[in-house]
C-alpha cells in the first residue's frame, strides 16, 4: 500500500430502526461507486424527529477510498 | 422560524436492549410536555454493568425546543 | 460572590440577519426572566437554508445566572 | 434501573477557599430540590480575581437526577 | 426522508466585511449546484490581515446535500 | 468506596450486527477475569468494509475496575 | 519564508455592536506594534451582559507575527 | 534518556476530602510497583454523590513509567 | 482575495519513510488536478504495521482550493 | 469596557500541597506586574512525582489582562 | 475478524533524531511481545529540551492488538 | 521546583524538509533568550505550498520557561 492516496469523503445514512442501519446504508449507498472501501468512522449521530417520535436514525460516517485524479 | 428562540436541554435515556431504544426512550419521554422538538444530537453513549453482564445501554441526548418564558 | 451557586443553561437564538442578532435575541428573551445574566458563552453557530439562500442566523450560548431553588 | 430517563443540569459552585468546596457548594444546594443525585462532573475550573487575588474558586458541574415530566 | 444518504462538504467563504456575509457567500455559491441544502454548520472563523487591516473575513461551513451516485 | 484505586482499560469489541452487540462483546470478554466491571463508557465506533459491505461494527469502550498490585 | 520562526499571541477585542468589529478592534490595536500580521484565528466569542442587555461583543484572537528575540 | 520506551495507564483515584488526595492516592498506590513514574496528567475529575452529599472526590490521572517486555 | 469561496478536501498520504513524505506525497498528487493550492493542514498522524515493522507512515490533510462550481 | 483589548497569557502555578495553591500562586505572581487581573481559567492540571511521591501539584491557568502596546 | 475483541495500549516512543523514528521504536518494542499490531495512532507529539537543545523527539501511540484473557 | 511560576509561549518553527526541523527550529530560536526551557509541545502541523508543490513544513510548539516578572 505504501506511497498510495486516499480520500475521504462524509456522508449521512438514515434509517427508520437503527444507527447500524443508518450507517450501513451510508456505506452501501457510497460502494455502488467507490472503490476500496475499508474503514468507516462514525463522527456523529443524531435523531430526528416528528410529532413527538423518533423519524429517522442518521449517523455522520468518514469513509476512505482510494484516490483518482479526476 | 426567524427570531425564535430555542432552549437545549440534555437527557439521559436507558435501556435493556440497545442504544437505539435508550435514545428513543429520552425522545418519547421528553415529548410529553415539551413541544415541537426536532433534532436530537447524542452526546455521550455508555453501558451500566452488572454482575459481568450489560444490564443497561444509556444515550445521553441534547434535544431543542421552543423557549416559552416560564 | 463566594459561596453563591450558579445555574448554566443553553438557549439557540435565530435571526435573519446576523449572529449577532440571533444571539442578542436569545439574551435579551431570557432576560425577562432571568436574573443577573452577566456572561453568554457561544456554543455553536449555524444557518438554516431555505431554496439555496440563507433564512436564518442561528447562536447557541450558555448562559449563566443565580440558582434558586424552585 | 433500565427504561428510566435522567435529566442533565449544569451548575456552578464557588468557594473562597477551594475547587472541592465550590464543586461541594453547587452538589449541596442542588440536592435541596433534586433527588436521586449519583455523579458530578466537573466540565471546568476557573478563578475569580479582585485586586490581585483570588477572590472565589468557581467549579462547573454537570449533575444527573431521575427525570420527572413537570 | 428515511434511508436516504446525505453528503457533507467543506467550503470556505470570504467577505470584506463581516462573517455574515462570508458564511452567505459560501452557501449562495453552492446552492447553484447542489440541491436541498439545509443546514450549514460553521467549523472555524479566521481573518486575512494585510498591511495591519483586515483584509477578509472567512467563514468555513460544513454543508449537507442529497448524495446522487455521481 | 472512598479512597479506592481504578484501573481503566480500553477496548475493541467487534460484531456482525451491531455497535450493542459489539460493545457487549468486549464487556463479556473482559468480565471473565476483571472484577468490579461497572461502567463501560463508548470512545469510538466505526465499521469494517469488506467487498463494499459492513463485516464488522466495531465499538471502542473505555472499561473502570479495580485495581490490584499486580 | 523557510526557516523563519513565528510567535502567536492571544488576544480580546470587544466591540458595542458586533463580533466583526471586535475582532477587528483586536487586530487593529496589534498591528500598532507587531509586524507582518497575516492570519488571526477565532478561538471563542462570547457576550458581557448589563442589566439584561448585550453590553459588549467579545472575540479572542490568536494572531501569529514574526519573532525577533527581544 | 534517548530512544526509551515508556508505558502510559490511567487509573482513578479516591478520596473522602479532595481532588488532591484522590491524586495523590492513585500516584502512590501505583507507585507500589511501577518504577520511575515522573508526570501524572490529569484525564477527568468527578463527584460520587450519596443521599445528597459528596461522598467522594474522583481523579482520573495518566501515569507514564519505563516499558519493560513482560 | 475577497468575496472568492475555496473548498476544502482531506486525503491520506502514504510513504515508507516518514510522515513528512506521507503528506507530500498527498500535497503531489492533488496538485495535478487542483489549482491554488496554498495550505495543508494535518489532521491526524498514524502507523500501517506487518509483521511487527511499520509498513507505512500515513498523514491525513486537508486541502483548500478554489472552488469551481462543477 | 467596551472596545478595550485584553491579552491572554498562559502561566504554570506549582504548590507542594494542592492545586488550589498551585493556581493560586500564578495568579500572584502575575499580579505583581498586571494590572486589572479578573479571571483565570484552568486549561491543565497535572503532578510532578519523585520517588514515588506527589513532588508538586502543577496547574496550567489563562489570564486575561487590559493590553497596552509595548 | 467479526466478534473477536482487541486491547488498545498507549506508548512512548523516544528518539534523538525524528518523531518518525521515535514512533517505530515503539512499535518494534510492542512487537516482540504482542501479536497482531495492525494500527498504531498517534496522539501526542512533544520535544524534551536540554541546555537549550531538542534532545529527544517522543511521540505517544495507541496500539491494538488480540486480546487475550490474562 | 515546588512553588515556581512558569510561562507558556506558542511558536511557529519552519523548515523546508521536516516538521522535526521546524520544530527544533523554534526550540532553537527560543533558546537563545529563554532559560531552562524544558518540554516543547507540539500543537498543530501544517504545510505551506507554492506551486503545487511542499514549500515549508510549520511545526507549532508550546514551549514553558521560568517565568521572571518583568
Amino acid at each position: 500500500m505504501a506511497d498510495s492516496v486516499y480520500k475521504i469523503i462524509e456522508l449521512v445514512g438514515t434509517s427508520r430502526s437503527s444507527w447500524d442501519d443508518a450507517a450501513r446504508n451510508a456505506v452501501e449507498t457510497a460502494s455502488g461507486t467507490l472503490k476500496d472501501l475499508r474503514i468507516a468512522e462514525i463522527t456523529k449521530l443524531d435523531l430526528k424527529i416528528e410529532n413527538g417520535k423518533v423519524a429517522a436514525y442518521r449517523a455522520r460516517v468518514k469513509l476512505s477510498f482510494k484516490y483518482e485524479r479526476d
